[in-house]
């Protein structure tokens, strides 16, 4: 039963620019059928948890883009699931975790930057794959926030893409780095 | 004629902790021999650019690791050379650029985190080589620090270390991205 985070961001840290826009990464050459192991990855999962403001910028792409039943971290949205959303869920990631683990979903892909920074700083994130797209943005979302210790990663993988981005996966190896 | 960046990174972005501490780097176990392309990466440049709080720092560490002279920015120091440093110099980044040039060091290692952001920001830097170590910090001395614009990188060489270091080389391609 592993939480893990999959996401890309430029070298400076940041997931979208700061008005949440994502051109630097939607526009990267991509040969046809490269999805950065998006694919495999999902294999690894049961659910996705996000938060509410990650729900609403991957509704406005158009296309669903999720394979595995999507859970978003709201306390506005109503509580009875949606559209393509499989439930609307609030409260600490280690309730959030218990609550779906107790229906089934023991693989969690955690995505959205506070609902990251949130489980991240809770010590509820097992594994972290990281691709660095290669610019600096200077401003924006951030991917990491502050936290109450250090936190020593195990380095899993590292690939290259012809493209140069830089796709690591890292485990969780202890908490007090 | 090329501005160098070489400085090991958290995985979070930060170069030190809040206090100057570098425990999680030389703390690292690191197979006798490895200098992680050290010396070759100071074969390629002439001098070393650095703020007075890095000067101070690697002082303090005893043994003077830098086989190429060294200036130090700062506005508090006295302007004669003294010690380890060959010069005290106070300015904008293109004022010291070109008076460095000037006096024959084409190549510059930029070093320490002020100083790399300042000079990132004005548009002096041309080349990133970033050693990515496998931990969260949660907080500490950034590495990357607000810019006008986005700058596009070009990824030159990525290097994984058996322990899990990883570096990579960008070269600044545009700025505006």
């Amino acid at each position: 039963m592993t939480n893990r985070v999959f996401i890309a961001a430029s070298l400076d840290g940041y997931i979208a620019r700061r008005d949440g826009s994502l051109d630097w990464l939607t526009g990267i050459e991509t040969p046809e059928g490269e999805d950065y192991g998006y694919a495999e990855f999902m294999k690894t999962i049961d659910a996705v948890v996000m938060g509410r403001k990650t729900y609403e910028a991957v509704l406005s792409f158009g296309e669903w883009p999720y394979v595995k039943p999507v859970f978003v971290l709201s306390r506005t949205l109503p509580r009875a699931p949606g559209g393509e959303c499989a439930g609307v869920l609030a409260g600490e990631p280690a309730e959030i975790v218990k609550g779906l683990r107790e229906k089934g979903y023991g693989n969690l892909y955690i995505d959205g930057g506070r609902t990251v920074r949130e489980f991240m700083r809770a010590g509820f994130i097992d594994e972290l794959t990281i691709t660095v797209v290669p610019v600096l943005l200077g401003s924006g979302v951030p991917l990491f926030g502050d936290l109450p210790q250090g936190i020593a990663l195990n380095n899993k993988e590292t690939k290259t893409f012809p493209n140069g981005l830089v796709r690591i996966t890292y485990a969780v190896e202890r908490r007090g780095a």
